[in-house]
């Protein structure tokens, strides 16, 4: 049986180092198509461009205009091939306008091992059952976006949702695909992007454009719920930084990563 | 009075998008050339290519292959040109090869304003003159690149190079150039990378090349020492995470950053 997700990130080969693709309707949110969505669209790309080295170990994307539902391309251009890391650039674009480009570094998880050893601490959440449901409010003012999820977000840090942000810049929930796909290194590009921003809960409620997002996938993720934190400490420029972190049902950190956005005016 | 740095970190354009420069000898550690020293020169001829947007305000950088001390250039691609930031994709290339493949926005920090508000901790540090200076050792053994800097390290934290690291990964250090250079957004790429490997300190005394770097350089410093911190927490798939936060003289976060780096075989 085919997943709503694998269907919505399919990309075909028109030649080598490009890849057709079709950004769906569903991921649109604040006037665009996700981020996080569009970036596995591009992974999966690279992945396909590279089948002895099929996940990411780190990806550095710069978004450059807002993402369309409709039809896309992925150039990947292979920059060095090593034994075990192969570096490729990669473009997501639409029409003559690219949406993202990236760097990153492809390699086999399976083959470079699991995690070693980590002084961080899993995240504080609640049982499952005591999260609150990220589809809270009427269904016609949801974003589609939210349908393709299922999140329970820490009850103490989603005060914003009802008029009253908590003031701390930290979002944390238990996600997974909704329609119950099963986490792999690619879904983990999405899921660095896929909560609220932090300034939210800081009590600004505007648009946040990402400028640069880098995610580090550092172990393929075991089956079930995923837990996932956004932490938001500096506000300089106009901008923040959103550190964020998921860890897997064996109690694993499978993904850090860290973006910069704008700071809602 | 010209400083060493800018004269080691000096770009001549050959043509629009392109700058010649010349690695020097000086910075050679681990049998190549530092890579904050090569993002500095990097990010110096991407600041020659917008003068109206001189600042870094964030760069990826990917190392494809050590680089030498001698002549290098920079291919600098101006993807996208806004209002605030301009997206660049640069190169750094000695011969036909790429050393180190980046991409960056950069802007105007002095137009983007300071630091709003955070809740990041300043680097804890003893007084500058309680810290163990960086140039330990006979000055035979020690690499070229500890001539550059003057550094005050934590005198807990450097254990391993006594032969007993504290096995905890974190190394802290006040930092100035040795030529009393005033910092600048520039130099912050260098300062990202200038400490011994957090792994050392883990009792891991090989070479630990980064794959990849991604800094946020978040202020303007002011002038005076630096404290810089290196924190790993996280050893998996042979590889481990560095954070680096710099502060400046008046107690601001001025650079984030974030390496990934393959553990010491």
């Amino acid at each position: 049986m085919g997943y709503e997700f694998d269907a919505q990130i399919a990309v075909a080969e028109e030649h080598p180092g490009r890849y057709s693709a079709d950004l769906a309707g569903g991921w649109v949110v604040g006037g665009g198509v996700n981020g996080g969505y569009q970036l596995a669209v591009l992974g999966n790309a690279i992945a396909t461009a590279l089948p002895e080295k099929p996940d990411p170990i780190a990806i550095s994307a710069y978004f450059l205009s807002p993402g369309a539902p409709g039809p896309a391309h992925v150039d990947v251009d292979v920059r060095r091939d090593g034994r075990n890391f192969a570096t490729v650039a990669a473009d997501l674009v639409q029409g003559d306008q690219a949406r993202i480009t990236t760097l990153a570094p492809y390699g086999d998880l399976r083959r470079l091992g699991g995690v070693g050893r980590t002084t961080a601490s899993v995240i504080d959440l609640p049982p499952l059952e005591g999260g609150l449901s990220g589809s809270f409010g009427p269904p016609e003012l949801r974003p589609p976006l939210l349908d393709r999820f299922d999140m329970r977000f820490h009850p103490d840090q989603v005060g914003w949702a009802m008029g009253n942000p908590s003031g701390e810049g930290v979002l944390s929930a238990w996600f997974r695909l909704a329609d119950g796909r099963e986490p792999d290194p690619l879904e983990l590009l999405l899921v660095v992007d896929a909560l609220p921003p932090t300034t939210f809960a800081l009590g600004a409620m505007g648009w946040a454009p990402t400028l640069e997002l880098t995610a580090h996938v550092r172990a393929r993720p075991a089956p079930g719920w995923l837990k996932v934190r956004h932490l938001t400490r500096n506000l300089a420029g106009g901008m923040f930084e959103e550190d964020c972190e998921v860890w897997d049902s064996a109690g694993r950190l499978v993904a850090q990563s860290r973006q910069l956005a704008l700071f809602p005016k």
